[in-house]
């Protein structure tokens, strides 16, 4: 790995920049909702192509359910270390593109502006496969081909919570078995950092549910027919006080303490309470704030509990007189290691039960563990390393993200370390309108990607990872 | 008022039964939704010309905003007492139809089905408009002709709560001046006893909305954003306990005590829990069972305070882990004389200051007083004497409905005695999909009302009433 790599890199990643592009806007144009079971078969079968095309070998998986997951595989080149192998983790499926009337281009015809290409899944997650099958190419063209082995699992579920995961990355272990992971998504901040993390929040989404009554009823009746609304409203709460701490008695059963080095990570995370109340428009001051509690302690380290939807009776305009016959609120608790999504359900039924809140059904919809990759194990420090060296600025790197995914299959099936990185923006609106990627970005993704695997192999030397242990 | 009358009046009203349901068919295919302002004007014309078909007159009142009050006026006949005065209280405006796919007939396309006459407003209540004038023209063309004046007010808005009756009522106070009046409904129970009621009880009907951001949010910030959501859960949860107690300093203020023939009438009153439990199809057993509290002294004594609607964030299908932006509940509270919808409002919002919810924003959509007329009142008595005569069963009569409706601004501007009767019957569905009333208690209806206004003067002697006082 020298300078002379790095600028060689970047002048063949120039050269390819337009078939990439233009292979990307291909994939894009398809309306891949997995929530709506959208054009899966056509996806795959182009996903497959762009692998053989540059020369991979590519296996289509779906014995075991589900929307298929494709594995791919490219072998180090002549003068590659063919006993390393870099694993990268994509989905083919996108979010929903609803609400399409606030689209400004439609979702499904990329369109670039003003250097912005536009379209759902842009970001999440279809521009990061490219990204990395360009990088590939692009190493493949140069002297002495790919630096390592590289596999790809690309999975159809992601946007549905993967609930067919587990069992494929069970029986092929084997067949992904690798010495280190790419995960998905990333991108810049605000200051156009790139932001990384070594890890995830997992995820417990429930919906509860009192139902009443088998109709609506007419509101004069409420002097002696029970309410399911209010019955939910008082369920709800004695789950979480107005100081906002969770009394699920069990809830934080098994969290692991973060170590001291997370710890020390998370203080040098940036974060911009005025800005981010100037984001999303906040009337209140942070929940951390009364409590002395640092925000990115809290977003990185502390499970939540957050009332995603709430629902019953009539919500129209004016005044409509009904009791309605069942209420229903949708709750998720981002978890931290440690915490068990199916004990997490548990506790809460048993709470309700215990609180006399036998009426308040409630099921897990979603269910993930949360899990965090070492730290500062070699590899997470090589791609950091080489961040900074290719976008020329500070790289930030959190032990977890705020966000959930089903990395903690891949930990365990997989017992390998999982970064994070990835070509979005801080404005690139991953499931919401006007989803976008910037083109320079692309192709600085490119880059990293193919200057970061060209140094793979050394950094994962049983030295490097003995030091790290 | 003799057997020989009754049996005169029974007569011409099978006589002029099928002109009646015509002019009722006519009236009804009219889509008077107030809500959605239709039809408002050819329906006014439609009210005045069955008025004047008959040889009342008939005034539109149109000068203090909101749709047109009709007023209607029938002088006593040759041999009838001009020195008292019968006003009725009507609406020409119906409910919305919706949920249109319910309905097993068209709406506004009147149709009989089994003795049943099925459209929306047939019971709630065009249906009892032309019964009441039915019984008038059914007078005239007996001998002597009609017993006293009768006179008619008809509003347009009392499905929207008549927001604005009482200008009219104050200007025109002299108009409309009577002796006493019945109310728009009524109808029979499952054991087709005539159920009448003497008052109503208030609304002060409200919407609580919390709004927390500008944008709905990823949920992962729950860690550190406050949630919507959450604030009006636990704003609600100190306004009622899960002991259905109203926790609102000052919601009880002025409550008037019921006399104790009113206490004594609610002991009379019908109520089978079962059968109620059975129609709703209720999960748990009624509020006032674990108080030991009688549910009709609650039904017809007690304030209420019901969650109508609940609303935030995302209620489809599945997970979606947002953090909304906005939380909204619809609030109910049903009042008991002596209380006042602006004072319950007020103590609403100095309660969610006090508990510290100055972000939960209250407004007062609806509000109207409670009343209750003298139980004992001769004209009430002489009304319920008529229906036992007429129906040859039980007439139950309750010191107040468990419903509103304007009748305080007719008790306060006119000092008169209110009781409500009409012609629906127990699965009548006002409000709700295929409304419908039955033919006989169509004809029955009109004969009670003719009927009770040959002994209506008789009634209403001077020796009676300084009785009664």
């Amino acid at each position: 790995m020298s300078n002379q790599d790095l600028e060689r890199i970047r002048l063949s990643v120039k050269e390819l920049a337009s078939v990439s592009i233009e292979k990307l806007k291909k994939y894009l144009s398809l309306p891949t909702v997995s929530a709506q079971n959208k054009a899966i078969p056509e996806t795959v079968d182009y996903v497959v192509g762009m692998i053989k095309e540059i020369g991979g070998e590519a296996k289509v998986l779906d014995d075991l359910g589900g929307n298929p997951v494709v594995y791919g595989f490219f072998p180090a080149g002549k003068k590659g270390d063919s006993s390393k192998t870099l694993l990268f983790y994509n989905h083919y499926d996108v979010q929903p593109p609803e609400p399409l009337d606030e689209w400004n281009t439609e979702p499904f015809k990329p369109t670039i502006i003003d250097g912005k290409l536009f379209a759902r899944g842009a970001s999440d997650n279809k521009g990061d496969l490219v990204a990395r099958l360009s990088a590939i190419n692009v190493l493949q063209k140069l002297e002495g081909g790919l630096p390592c082995n590289v596999k790809f699992l690309i999975e159809g579920e992601e946007e549905i919570g993967s609930p067919n995961l587990a069992p494929y990355l069970e029986k092929y272990r084997d067949l992904f078995h690798a010495d280190a992971c790419i995960w998905e998504f990333g991108g810049k901040d605000e200051k156009n950092r790139i932001s990384m993390v070594a890890g995830i929040k997992g995820m417990a989404y429930m919906e509860l549910t009192c139902v009443g009554a088998d109709i609506d009823m007419h509101s004069s009746v409420g002097a002696y027919v029970d309410n399911a609304a209010w019955r939910l409203v008082h369920a709800l709460g004695t789950m979480k006080n107005q100081q906002n701490e969770i009394l699920v008695d069990g809830f934080f059963d098994g969290v692991l303490e973060p170590t001291e080095s997370e710890k020390q990570a998370v203080h040098s995370l940036p974060f911009d309470e005025n800005a981010i109340s100037r984001l999303y428009g906040l009337k209140r001051p942070l929940i951390t704030k009364s409590k002395g509690v640092d925000p990115r302690e809290a977003m990185v380290f502390h499970p939540t509990m957050t009332i995603c939807g709430l629902e019953g009776g009539y919500t129209g305009e004016g005044a409509k007189t009904v009791l309605p016959k069942k209420a229903m609120a949708k709750i998720d608790c981002r978890l931290v290691p440690g915490q068990d999504p199916d004990h997490i359900f548990h506790c809460i039924k048993r709470h309700l039960e215990y609180h006399g809140f036998d009426d308040v059904e409630v099921k897990l919809i979603n269910g993930q563990k949360a899990y965090r990759s070492s730290y500062n194990h070699p590899f997470v420090t090589h791609v950091l390393n080489t961040a900074e060296e290719v976008y020329q600025n500070d790289v930030i790197l959190a032990p977890n993200s705020a966000g959930t995914g089903p990395m903690y299959i891949f930990g365990e099936q997989l017992k390998l370390p999982i970064v994070s990185t990835g070509v979005g923006w801080v404005e690139s609106k991953a499931h919401a309108p006007n989803e976008s990627i910037r083109i320079q970005d692309f192709e600085d993704g490119i880059v990293h990607i193919a200057y970061m695997l060209t140094g793979f192999s050394t950094a994962l030397t049983e030295e490097n990872i003995a030091v790290e242990k």
